[in-house]
This record gives C-alpha cells, sequence and structure tokens, in this order.
C-alpha cells in the first residue's frame, strides 16, 4: 500500500511536470480532422491513427501495429510483462464526428483552443482527450516505476466508433488471442456531475437508417403543378410524424416488443441521481421536458428506447423564396436501443411501419445502416469496485453507477467475445458538448483523470487475475 | 390588311437577317445572374436592368428610365406617336430563380448553350427570353415601319417578379399616369403543348411563409438526450404533416372558405384541354399524379389553391451519421390561390392552425411573406381576340385559352389600378423547366413568337382606342 502511494506520488509528478508539453501534443493530436464519417478525411484517419501509434511506442509501449480492418485501422499496443497479475485491455478511439456546423464554433473546431479552465476542440472529450489521458497515465506509470507497470496493460485504440464501429467486431474475433484481457476498461463517457464521478455499468445500443422520399425526375415548378403531384417534402413530413405519437411514445409496431422493462430496483438508482429539470432546461435551452409518457425525463434517456430524427432536407433552403415542388426529401434516423432489443429487428420494424405507410404519388427508399445492441453488467463485481476505489481516491468522492443513454458499438463485443467484463469510467462533463459545436474537456478532470487511471491501474494490480484470459 | 401584311413581312425579315447576332445579345442578357432573392447579387440584378434600358434605347424606344423602387429597379420605355391609336402597356421581368441545385444543370446556368433547338441557361423561358423577344419585335416594327410603329407602345420590366413583385404595386400606383394603357401584354406563360398556343385569362395567387421550430440551445447527443426532449425535427414533421388531410385536401380549417367553386363552364374548358396522364408522368417522371379528391389532375394546378412545401431543412445533411437531436428545423411553404381568396388572410389561417397544433417543448416561429390576388378575366374581351388572332396567323392554330395554375404578382395590380384588361401571350413550352435546373426556350417559339408579336401590334393598331387611358 506504501508502494502504491509512492508510486502514485511520483507519477503524479512526472504528469505534472511534462503536462505544457503533452498538452502541446494533444493539440497536434486535435489538429487531425479525423472524420471517420467523410470520405474525403479518409487520409487524415489514417494520420491520427499512426500519430497514436508513434505515441505509444513513445509512452514505452511495445507490439504497436496498426490493425487493418477493411476500414479504417485499429491501433493496437501492449505491456506484458507482469505475469501473476491482471491484464487490463483500454479501448477508445481516435475518430471524431464532423465538425459542422462550423460557423457555430468560438475558435476553429481542428484548432484547440484553452479557455475558462476547459480545452475546446472537436475529440477534446469524445475521445481524443481521454485516449490521451490513458497514453500519459501509462506513461507516467512506466517511468514511475522504473520501466514497470503493476499490470499487464493492452491498447486498442479504433477509427470507426463514430460510424458505428463496423468492422471491430470481426477483428475482436479474428484477434481474440491478442486482445484476451480480465477486464476492458473505457474512457469514452461522462461524470454525472462537475465533481460526481460515474461509472456506467449499462448503455444503450444504436441502430441507423436513412429514408429517401422521391416524386418527381425534377424540382417541379409550385405554379405549372401545385396540386396535382404529392411534394416528397410532404410525404416524407406524413412518414415521420407518423413515428411517434403525439404524446412522445414511438408509434412503430412492435418497437417496444423486447424491451425488458426496468425493474424497481432500476428504476429508484435512477431516482437516485440527482436530476434537477429547471437546471435541465438551462443546459439544454428547451422550453420543457418532453419524452415517453410514464417516465422521468431521467429514464427517458438511460433506461427507454427512443427513435430520433438526426437530420432532414429537401427542396429549397436559400434565403428567400423558390417556388418550386421539391424532386426528393431525405431523414437520416438513429434509434437507441436497450436490453433486449436486437439492432436488425428494430430497424426492420421501422422500415415495414414506413413501407406501409407509403403515401400514394411517391416511391420511398430505406437504407439500413449498422447496429449494436445495448449492454448492461452487474454494478458490483470486483473490477467495477476497484474503479469506484480509484475514483474515490482522486476525486475525494465515490463514483456513482450510472446507465448510459449513448452507445459503444463495440462493448457488446467485448463481453461477448473475450469474456471481460466492461468498465466504463470516464471523465468529460455533461456539458462538454460533444457532437456540437464547442466540444471541449474540462482540464480540471483532464489532469485529475490522468491520475485516476494510474490509481486505478495500481488498483488492479493489487488483485489477483480471474478471467480465463490471464496472461501466460 | 395589304400593308400589315408587308410590314409583317419586312419585320420578319429584318429578324431573320440579325437572328445570330440578337441571339448573342440575349446570351449576354442571359450571363448577368440577376437572381432577385439573393443579396449577393444585388449589383447583378441592377447590372441586368441597366442592360434592359441600354437595349430598349438602341430599339428606338424612348423615355428609357431605371425606376426606383427601394428594392430594385423597374425599367420603363415608351414610343408614344400614334394618336388615336391603342397604347399597349408591355410587362416582364429581368430577375431570374436561383440556379441551385447547380450540380444538375447539363451545362452552366449562366452560360447560355443551344442544344437541339432549344438555348438552355436560367431566365431563357422565365422571363429574360421571352421580354428578349418583346424588344426584337418592337425594334423590327419600328425599322420596317420607317422609325413609326402602328400603335402606342410602353414599356415595363421589372426586378422582383421572383420574389413577389412586392415594391411594384406602390410604384404602379404611384406612375399609373405614365404607365396608362388600353391593354397590358404579358409574355410569361406557356403554350398549352407544344404547336398549341395559350391565352391565360386567369392566374393563381401566391402567398408564402417561413416556419422555424426550435428546441435546445445547440444540437444535443442523440444517446445522452435522446427521450428526454422534444426533437424540432419531428415537431416540424407533424405540424408539416397536419396542414394536409392523407388525401390531399388542405387540412388547414378556413383555407377553403373564400374559394369561389369553379363553374360547370369552367370545368368543362379545362376538360375540353387536351390531358393525357400517361405524358404527364412521362413529363413529370411521378409514379401517379396526386391530389385533391374530387377534381382531376388539370383543375387541381389550375383553378384549385394548394399549399406546399417549397424546402425543409434540420440537422445533419452530410454523408454517413451524426447522432444528434437538432437544435432547430426549418421549413418554407407557400399557397397557390384561385378567386376570391386573400393572401393575408390565408398566411394567417395557416399560422393559426400551426399555432394551434405546436407540439409540447418546443418553441414555434412563423414568418409570413407577401403574397398576390388571383386574377381572372373575361377570355372574349376584344384584346384577347385581336391575341388569339395574332397566334392564329403565325402558328397556324388558334390559341386555347386557359387558367394558369402559376402567379404573376402584378397582374391584379395592373387591372384595378390602371383597369386595363391583361392579357397572358406566352411562347414557353410545359417542358422548359422553368424554376429547376436545364430550363430552357425553344428556339422555334422564340424565332415565331416575335413575329407572333409584332403581328399582335398591327392587329391592335387596326383597332380603335377603347380606354380611359388613351394617350393624348
Amino acid at each position: 500500500m506504501a508502494e502504491t502511494v509512492e508510486l502514485l506520488a511520483a507519477a503524479d509528478r512526472l504528469l505534472a511536470g511534462r503536462r505544457a508539453e503533452s498538452l502541446d501534443a494533444l493539440a497536434a493530436f486535435l489538429a487531425i480532422p479525423s472524420v471517420s464519417a467523410l470520405s474525403e478525411h479518409r487520409a487524415d484517419v489514417r494520420r491520427a491513427a499512426e500519430f497514436v501509434a508513434r505515441r505509444l511506442r513513445e509512452c514505452g509501449l511495445e507490439g504497436v501495429a496498426l490493425l487493418e480492418t477493411g476500414g479504417h485501422p485499429c491501433v493496437y499496443a501492449e505491456w506484458l510483462h507482469a505475469p501473476g497479475r491482471p491484464t487490463a485491455l483500454v479501448y477508445g478511439h481516435y475518430d471524431v464526428q464532423p465538425a459542422d456546423p462550423v460557423a457555430l464554433w468560438t475558435s476553429p473546431p481542428f484548432a484547440a483552443t484553452v479557455r475558462g479552465g476547459r480545452l475546446y476542440a472537436r475529440g477534446a472529450a469524445d475521445d481524443k482527450g481521454q485516449v490521451w489521458m490513458h497514453l500519459l497515465a501509462a506513461e507516467a506509470l512506466l517511468r514511475a516505476g522504473n520501466g514497470r507497470l503493476p499490470l499487464n496493460l493492452k491498447f486498442i485504440i479504433e477509427g470507426e466508433e463514430e460510424i458505428g464501429s463496423l468492422h471491430l467486431p470481426p477483428l475482436v474475433e479474428r484477434e481474440r488471442e491478442r486482445l484476451a484481457a480480465d477486464v476492458v476498461v473505457i474512457s469514452d463517457s461522462a461524470f454525472h456531475a462537475p465533481g460526481q464521478p460515474a461509472i456506467a455499468h449499462g448503455l444503450r445500443g444504436l441502430a441507423g437508417m436513412e429514408v429517401s422520399v422521391r416524386g418527381p425526375a425534377r424540382d417541379l415548378h409550385s405554379g405549372e403543378y401545385g396540386g396535382s403531384v404529392q411534394n416528397p417534402a410532404h410525404a416524407l413530413a406524413q412518414l415521420l410524424a407518423g413515428l411517434h405519437t403525439p404524446d412522445g411514445r414511438v408509434a412503430v409496431p412492435g418497437f417496444y416488443d423486447d424491451v425488458l422493462p426496468p425493474t424497481a430496483e432500476e428504476r429508484s438508482a435512477v431516482a437516485a441521481l440527482p436530476f434537477d429539470e429547471a437546471e435541465f432546461r438551462r443546459e439544454t435551452g428547451v422550453p420543457e421536458a418532453f419524452g415517453e409518457p410514464g417516465y422521468t425525463a431521467a429514464e427517458r434517456c438511460r433506461i427507454r428506447p427512443t427513435l430520433e430524427i438526426n437530420g432532414l432536407w429537401g427542396g429549397f433552403q436559400g434565403e428567400g423564396s423558390k417556388t418550386i415542388i421539391p424532386a426528393e426529401a431525405h431523414a437520416k434516423i438513429t434509434c437507441r436501443l436497450v436490453p433486449d432489443q436486437d439492432p436488425r429487428r428494430v430497424l426492420e420494424a421501422v422500415r415495414a411501419d414506413l413501407v406501409r405507410r407509403r403515401p400514394p404519388g411517391v416511391r420511398l427508399d430505406v437504407r439500413l445502416g449498422g447496429g449494436s445492441r445495448a449492454s448492461l453488467a452487474p454494478a458490483d463485481s470486483p473490477y467495477m469496485r476497484a474503479a469506484a476505489r480509484a475514483l474515490e481516491r482522486v476525486f475525494g468522492r465515490a463514483p456513482v453507477f450510472t446507465r448510459m443513454g449513448g452507445s459503444i458499438g463495440i462493448v457488446p463485443a467485448f463481453e461477448a467475445v473475450l469474456g471481460a467484463p466492461v468498465v466504463l469510467m470516464g471523465f468529460s462533463l455533461p456539458d462538454d458538448r460533444i457532437h456540437a459545436p464547442d466540444e471541449s474537456l474540462d482540464l480540471g478532470n483532464y489532469d485529475h483523470g490522468q491520475r485516476a487511471i494510474a490509481a486505478y491501474w495500481l488498483e488492479l494490480g493489487a488483485m489477483a487475475p480471474s478471467g480465463p484470459a490471464a496472461p501466460a
């Protein structure tokens, strides 16, 4: 225990001593527009992977490699010289969401800027900044331990998280030996509130689609043709409106079929978390909370499934007016899923509903995207409890265990293929604006988070390895 | 009569002799992107006005002036040396619709290109090309008549037709003496079919608005917040879907209140026009015609009012996916009106309906635009009959009298303020794609139309002036 305290203090000094330098390096990482969704950024995405790989080598990690996936590559690294100790696999992602609408950013999305104790950039919180914290913690602990870590450590940092981790599950299958671990640790989630750490033991799943409604072969003059053809924008509006009841339930037949109703215990766990509707309104800017009847706002965005339009468009969007009937109209839709919904089955149900309700006079094209199932793990496993101790030591407050509303596509595959529990220990804050303009990372959480990660490795190092995948 | 035949033949020879040169000059006119809806083109719009003014002077017209309106200027010109003869006022517009989506044009919208007997450019048919035909006809007739016209002629060519002619009605009021005429002639409409001329004696009115739905202050992460706030894109879809019944009637309470039901005579006049549904599907590309029950497709787009979404947008529209709840969503809407609907009253009815149906959790902003009433004139006035004779002489076929689905905002003001009948004698074709990519003008109609206009002036010159506004 004394050794642990000393190692942690030494690591902390090393982190503090190199803080300016490592923040500059993070800024260089954030400057790479590794937007996985946009093909024009394909080279940037690879450049970000190479940047991570180089840095992992510099940190003292071994076996560093880009694992090709058919899409964007994964970065792998390891340090496996602690026989008899547990093995942790750190997962994160170096790809980011698109930055648009770029005009709404206070400073450019790919020029990291510090303002008011926060680091602003696309990816600062989701997830480059948190990946960086892991790299720095590992480096500091290796130096503090004279080239030794208290546990075996592996990294798998992917480049397709923001587009559904399509190529990762087959890679995890293929590389199950190389990735074998006792526990998977992910920092891609948030505190419950400033000063209140959280460990997520549940995630929602995700399933997406794009809907296109096509009518005339070209935009028609609304005077010449108005009234005699179905307007694709009207038809799309009808289709989208019918996906919900007016009071906020998803109206798609079968949508809720496989949803496990939350237990009384889960509902009281959610109710126990601080939730202030006035603060919620202030933070989001909405005039009032709204959603599925019979559930609280906190429940709706954690333990209930949803269907959201992420974008819609068609016809003339410019200044002034253009009196046309648009040739086509489109919408992007994603569903957040809970246990035991199956992404494919949910998408098929939505498609069937749209096809059944297609208005006359238009053609309908529904393209189904990828999906991931929800995940839900016991909150009281030894790995969860060790993470809780590490967080409490550094932040002075025990974490709350939550179910997260977001999705990390690969978690169910880690659980199923590696047989390892997943600990979601994230350091972003609820108002970090991930996926939105002015994404940022709180620099207090950035600094303390590195130390909490190091503390977790020390906690794990003190445990006996338990999994079937302990290193030889 | 012999003199008329000779004058027309002489004018025709002059037109033919200068055809290449005058087509080049039209191309230069079309090259000016005089998009009245876009403020970035303000200078271009004025440049187009000056271009028209210069050409009117070259044609031998007098009193040429730019009449300032507070918006884009009007071009005025006159030739008033035929005492005892009628006065015709030619109205047209030199502004054009926006060219987007530019990517769908086969050749650039502002680089006029001849292909397959058609002239392709934004404004080729609507309305620069048709304005040009009037200028060329006046010039040829003046030369053929040794500097004399058989009637008094005035021109008023405006620059705001595509944005609702907002500043023109007060200008017509202000300049009622200068604009006084026995008949107003407008070439901004189409043949009924290739080879079948048409005179429109009715026009639909127009009324527009923009609807904005706003929820959160910024785009929200659909995992973190999905389910707990109203999605503005959903709310917009609900609002838009509710504007129609599923079978295609406008569902807004009061929308049809002031509509004069079409008479049996009007319905049989529409039914008498050739209309082929298979041809309609081929021309528009729609899988089937669709619209208000109880009316034919031809009736729906001529003698019935409509409400159309011209464009809608919100959230992420790019490649791939972005899992957000958009902060806002928008739609542009225009209604086509028939007698006796009042634009303001219709817009207020739509706004009231939207406000009444606003879904919870979002703010609604409805901005009402301008509007114009429908117009309907007797088809058997002497000026209409003279136009019919001129068209039949040149095109070898008597025109049909139709009610047009489109709108020309200023027509009701001409009728009311000048007390002059309006003759809509247009030369575009139904498939000219006005307001759409690849707008074009049939060069056969372009050539013959100039001659038909000259023939009309000769017809009018043989008539006694009838109006209260005969020149002194």
